[in-house]
């Protein structure tokens, strides 16, 4: 494992929200990220789908973790953008985030969130966003 | 209480992802839902302020709930954006959602999230998205 | 007339493709800008709607001057986002923008596209996005 | 030259605002459109920049195309949202829409859009829509 990886782990798991949701980091290289999530009961709506609230958070982050990789690993989400295509439903979700546009200040990545069920992987969520640097 | 408030808020109690997370709907009328969250140590990110993910669980729901009360109240949130403004720190989230316009298949609604610290509110991420009927 | 609002409209008779489309600057002051724009053929699709590149044009703009107004008066539009309500038909295109948050180095706006005929505004399209001191 | 694009390009003729600005269609085929718009003075800004509500105009048509494609060939932009990367100077902006996703009654549609300058292409903006069947 590189040890940006290590680091970009270990700066999910200080973040409280991360680990009660019980999201992981899967790869971590500049200018891209990946982010897991085991679909559980509490992360559902009253369907029986994933939260699009679960979905939106994953986005956000990965959309972080990427654009942070340019930004010295020191950033915050300023804004962004989700579009739900399909109810997830299945074990886990995958969001895999990259990088479009890296300045100095700032960068601005897309996410494309997967729903994984029975080992197929659909698409459940495409977001965009500006990363600004703290 | 009104009937309307009462149906609303059973219908988030029957989201497992807003009892996790604590989120209480405390207004609800014919375009219109407001939805407010007592922030917990677990809802934070690596600074301590409320993680991003909350704030966009928090829009989401507010505009969905919003929306839906035009759509005879059984909608999802197609899409959204959220601008955070100032890292939210303090006591208790509100977000107010407006309908802007309802057609027969979708709305578009606006939402406004506040953190409140000391008993003073301040906007700390504005939000923008489409309801769909289910 | 303000001198606010003078030095407002010379930056938009100085954009050439402001020009070309006929957009004017009605309003202007600290917070808040408003844009008119007279429907003609040329600005239409093929069902004889307003295009929508026309509303974004004109919702991106009076987003910036809004922005731009607690950005001393020096600002791009680094993002934006519009959701179209109604087709277009009318006589007139009103675009009015508020400020929502502003720092030192970016402002967030929203903004309402109203169009009139026959002397009644509709609301067309609402949007949101970032402005970003130059 | 395909059946397909001719028919498209028929139909981006019949939008008085693109002859106006001069759009042209150089791709189109089912999930993909390409746009192409040569840069002239009159899309400008007050700093010699592509105006952005030339960029937004340009990424909301191929958005749109590209998700038509997918949707009978009759389709309108519901909502979308861009990002703006760099100043756009050259000569000629190339959009290139590509659909992430496809229902029966809308699509889900992202675009990048290039300037080119002595023969190079550089991003410019990014965007993401919803396409919606009329």
């Amino acid at each position: 494992m590189s040890e940006q990886l290590k680091f970009a782990q270990k700066v999910l798991q200080a973040q409280p929200f991360s680990r009660l949701l019980g999201a992981e980091l899967s790869a971590f290289e500049p200018g891209k990220a990946e982010l897991r999530l085991a679909i559980k009961a509490d992360l559902q709506q009253q369907h029986g789908f994933v939260h699009g609230g679960v979905l939106s958070y994953l986005a956000d982050n990965a959309l972080t973790f990427a654009g942070g990789s340019m930004l010295e690993n020191n950033a915050l989400t300023g804004e962004f953008k989700i579009n739900y295509l399909r109810p997830a439903v299945g074990d886990m979700l995958i969001a895999r985030a990259t990088v479009k546009y890296a300045g100095k200040q700032q960068a601005v990545s897309q996410c494309d969130v997967f729903v994984v069920k029975d080992g197929e992987e659909k698409l459940c969520a495409v977001a965009q966003g500006t990363i600004v640097k703290v």
